[in-house]
């Protein structure tokens, strides 16, 4: 992967903008790690481990850790969502916490269900404690993310938590698909029922956290609307670039090993895709991947095919097409002064992810 | 097991007064068996079809569900905290079925946490349908606990809501230390450390089923006080039961295995007394159960001694003692007409547990 923009974002780029997204994931972090922090103290002790384990607090954690800090990507849309609507920082904390919460919850969970060692370049929290304590640390945390929004003073706090209740079911929802699509073969899943998945799986939280500071605030509800949907777009934006580094990218930068999600049966864009555009005569890589586990020695025939078919360049044009689609949504609604640029630069630093 | 009470409820027992208990339970599910179909309903088709199995609504469960349903002890408590502030039913059909899904969640979970793999004498879910779906199905019957108090219309609507979100907050941390005493030696495991878990884990959602219609219906505090108090006392002294149905129960009627806590390490009150009474020189049965997890021909000798110490009368007289002081917060307010002898019978159909 080279090291410039994916894809573009309709504009052209200033200088120092992608230093602008950067200062905004920091700001993002440093708004929300603090009530995180407070959040997980109150946790039992052997919950909080796990927890702190889990975000890279832990004193073994800095070598690693410090690679993949800085990842609070939905605290810098919570952070925007404020800003978009001129509400004060106090909120995007509020916002960007529970969403943070509800995040980290479902990576915990997650990583069981997909049977997935590694996180962050270390075991995953439940290899590293056991099943039971990350299912339980992860139970802990939504609560926390419950409590910190309905306890919320705020205009707009009772919206908010409907917001994050219906974020969560959409969330489980995409999850249960994402889970009954690896059980399906590769010709059965569509580009839209992938889109319908991600949306529910990474869109749903995405478009929470560039919507909830808003909601909390009690903004206009057209602007709520063009926000969430700008959240949910980037988000599946996200999701298929996340797609993309599982199956191309760098596993010292991304943490975890290349090829897991291919192995296991997973109906990443890029083999949807693939399978689409494929003729249907046989032995393509439908059939390849129709034994699930795929055996190791026939991933290189995969990787093979899936580059003479370009699916790792159709992913990402379809990822560019959310990102697209996202500015559109912004653009359609009135933001105050620099916002809209920040907005960009925001986009084009995630937009070059390459962890 | 006799047939009898396990344990007086300080009232001489009226004829029909079991038949009243009997009589709630079945009412209690009635009422909140609907609307917890509807929540069901709503997930996912592959979430929903593992709640319907953990809930022996599946067509496959016959033999055995009739065996186990009407075990909806919360329901009753629910529809008796309402009838204790003469409020409306509607109101403990919100109480109880929020409460059931945080029950039916805890069962989820916890047989993943605990390695459970019976329930009601067929499969756990996660034995049945994969640990990663049954980690998300109690993740989607969490959700549907917190929207169903959240959207209750009840002019105590928030006040349950905080209830409900400081009770599951309690629930972990008591299934935390539940886990946590697992790896401690027996020795270290206090009866007043014992409780503290129990209250948790098991109190603090009686606890909340006994008070939640009362918070809805805005009741007077010191009534909410002695509701809740009487449940998280009864819900020890079911914890206590259900350690007691654990060594000695009929496993055809407890529908799990006799002895899994025993061979697992679990700091079931029986043991907990055991080791307190027994004298400390040596070779008893905390030096016994040393091992984790133990070895099944260890098991009769540890029974024997379990017996010789008289383990079971002693963790039964401290439920007796759970359950008196449930019904002595219960004397400490006045309840309406009749009520007051139902909760007597509820008790009683309670005491008298076999599964």
């Amino acid at each position: 992967m080279t090291d410039t923009s994916l894809y573009g974002t309709g504009r052209p780029r200033t200088a120092g903008a992608g230093a602008d997204g950067e200062e905004l994931l920091r700001r993002g972090t440093a708004l929300v790690d603090p009530p995180l922090r407070v959040a997980v103290d109150r946790l039992h002790p052997s919950m909080a481990a796990v927890c702190r384990y889990h975000l890279g607090w832990d004193a073994d954690a800095a070598p690693t850790a410090v690679r993949h800090v800085a990842k609070r990507v939905r605290a810098a849309l919570a952070l925007l969502s404020v800003r978009s609507v001129g509400a004060p920082e106090r909120l995007a904390a509020v916002a960007g916490t529970a969403v943070e919460l509800v995040h980290q919850l479902s990576l915990l969970h997650d990583d069981i269900m997909d049977g997935d060692t590694e996180r962050r370049g270390r075991l995953a929290a439940w290899a590293r404690f056991g099943t039971g304590a990350a299912v339980l640390a992860g139970d802990a945390l939504v609560v926390q993310a419950v409590a910190t929004v309905f306890r919320a003073q705020a205009p707009g706090a009772r919206a908010a938590m409907e917001d994050l209740i219906v974020t969560v079911e959409q969330m489980v929802e995409g999850q249960a698909e994402d889970l009954a699509l690896e059980r399906r073969a590769l010709r059965e899943v569509s580009a839209s029922r992938y889109a319908r998945m991600a949306r529910g799986k990474t869109g749903a939280l995405f478009g929470c956290a560039a919507a909830l500071g808003a909601v909390l605030a009690d903004a206009p509800p057209p602007v709520v609307r063009a926000l969430r949907e700008a959240g949910s777009d980037l988000g599946v934006a996200f999701q298929i670039l996340d797609d993309v580094l599982g199956l191309w990218g760098d596993s010292a930068l991304t943490g975890k090993p290349v090829g897991t999600d291919l192995v296991r049966g997973k109906k990443t864009l890029p083999l949807v895709l693939a399978a689409a555009v494929e003729s249907a005569d046989g032995r393509g890589v439908a059939e390849l991947l129709d034994s699930v586990p795929l055996p190791q020695d026939r991933v290189p025939e995969v990787m093979r095919r899936l580059g003479a078919l370009g699916s790792r360049e159709h992913a990402e044009a379809a990822a560019a097409r959310h990102v697209a689609s996202a500015l559109a949504a912004l653009d359609a609604v009135e933001l105050p002064g620099a916002v809209r640029q920040e907005w960009s630069s925001l986009v084009d630093c995630l937009s070059r992810r390459r962890r």
